[in-house]
């Protein structure tokens, strides 16, 4: 049994226009790093985080990455086992790009190969999903899941969760934009209205149909069409400055489709090759210069692998 | 220019359990014939209608067939062409199966058949759209997609209309048992709530997405599994005696998913096998027998193609 792993996790886009809670993607960067060693004394431990700012917490029942532990060891009969954690952020947090769910994938992943996975994808899913509910407040597996099982992921149900995998389009390319503006989780959250009109629900039943057709025929017209958002980018467009004039620059650019990824700040274009989604994220990028926010740009094809163990 | 025309146009189930106003397929049997007869004095006329007990206008203004070819005509530019028009009902009226649907294409099929496909797919889905709303009260198109091209459809947008064309698996069975009680679709769409919660609407979406991936995998687990419904059934359920029960019977007799055609009274059930379809029926037929309610099954595989000259 090895008694060391380090794993890294990828950020993740969710909501996707269409898709609220219901289904997320994975990129190839940027990404957590959890380092793990384990211990024989039951003791969990968090020894180290960099890359955070000095903001998240070292209390393990507050921390995603030892929550999901935490959660995985109460099911795992040897009581002895324990283990010392490092976490290096290498991904901003509050981003919209599944920050938590990257930690606490990384870490429950990373735990379950060093105990042989002993539990099945599913039960590494679950656990995972628990440690991300840490940080976001509710129990939601848009981001955690994809994050796990790479390229797109449906929830279809959380009471049992059913987790649908979806194929990746070869040719699919995303731009994300990271905007240095803080969105809490739980707070995007609270913007969001409990009831929908029928009417604007019925939009996303289309929409959602047909990305998962767009997906299957790798049809990337599809795909853009489906982006529209009756629930998400309306609520949560006001937190960012200029949205909907980066988001016209990102279309006008030559993306099929752009919204804002999870709770925001970070907005997500689709394009068909790596110059469309450069020229995507420099003319998205412009227009938030103006107002002299600080930016990031990811260029990535869809990562249709898991965690790496590295 | 044939002068005359025969079409069939078949039944169709909508709703699909998951996909309100936005999923429809079509079946093999039953379904409508409309016999069409050009005229050159601009005049359109109904001259006969059998098998509608009766009940169908033979005012062009308010029959779903010759709505559908008015308006096709007002866009034709020789204003001396009119047709006589025979509708011959082989299916019930007010069953949730799409009965005035059916009429609609197969007389806006035909039409444009004989005007030697003067107009595109897609201006004859609008006639025919246009035509069916007449008995609806309400524009959709998730019957009058699927009987026009066949299988399964999905509805993206009606602004401009935009339908997906998804795939059908090979060994997908229909069961579906008419009851014959009355229920208008007018009178049905008024049970339906304005608003929707917000994490009914979640389960909505994660279904559809799962439905759309199991036609495109062939999986009946999958497409079994979204055939739920938040929306319709619950509201709808209480028209139909014993709907439970003979969902039930359904499930209990080896059917993927069970639930109300359309507005109802139809119940269809999925199946992969025609032995398992005729169990089905005989399950659900024999709770309905209990009520002294008059019955009919069909059974089908899943009908590939759209109208059938005749």
């Amino acid at each position: 049994m090895n008694k060391k792993i380090k794993v890294f996790a990828s950020a993740t886009i969710s909501n996707v226009g269409c898709g609220f809670d219901t289904i997320g993607f994975a990129i190839d960067k940027p990404g957590d790093i959890v380092s793990l060693s384990l211990r024989n004394d039951g003791i969990v431990k968090i020894k180290k985080i960099t890359g955070d700012g000095g903001v998240l917490p070292y209390e393990i029942e507050k921390n995603t990455a030892t929550v999901g532990i935490l959660e995985l060891l109460k099911n795992y009969p040897n009581k002895n086992i324990g283990v010392d954690v490092e976490i290096i952020k290498k991904m901003p947090i509050a981003s919209g790009l599944g920050s938590s769910a990257a930690s606490s994938v990384a870490a429950v992943f990373g735990m379950n190969k060093l105990l042989n996975n002993y539990f099945s994808e599913t039960e590494v899913l679950n656990f995972a999903v628990k440690g991300e509910s840490i940080a976001s407040g509710d129990i939601h597996a848009d981001n955690v899941a994809p994050c796990l099982f790479g390229g797109f992921a449906l929830i279809r149900d959380y009471n049992p969760i059913d987790v649908i995998k979806l194929p990746v389009p070869q040719n699919l390319y995303c731009t994300v934009l990271y905007s240095q503006i803080v969105i809490e989780t739980k707070q995007a959250r609270k913007l969001i209205k409990k009831n929908l009109q029928l009417k604007k629900a019925r939009k996303h039943f289309g929409n959602i149909g047909t990305l998962v057709s767009g997906l299957y025929e790798s049809d990337l017209s599809k795909i853009g069409r489906s982006i529209e958002d009756e629930i998400s980018e309306p609520a949560r467009a006001a937190l960012i400055p200029n949205f909907y004039d980066i988001k016209n620059a990102a279309l006008s650019a030559g993306a099929y489709g752009c919204s804002i990824s999870g709770s925001g700040p970070s907005i997500f274009a689709f394009s068909d090759s790596e110059i469309t989604a450069k020229k995507i994220g420099s003319a998205m990028k412009k227009i938030v210069d103006k107002n002299g926010i600080k930016t990031t740009l990811y260029i990535s094809k869809i990562n249709p692998q898991g965690p790496k163990i590295i």
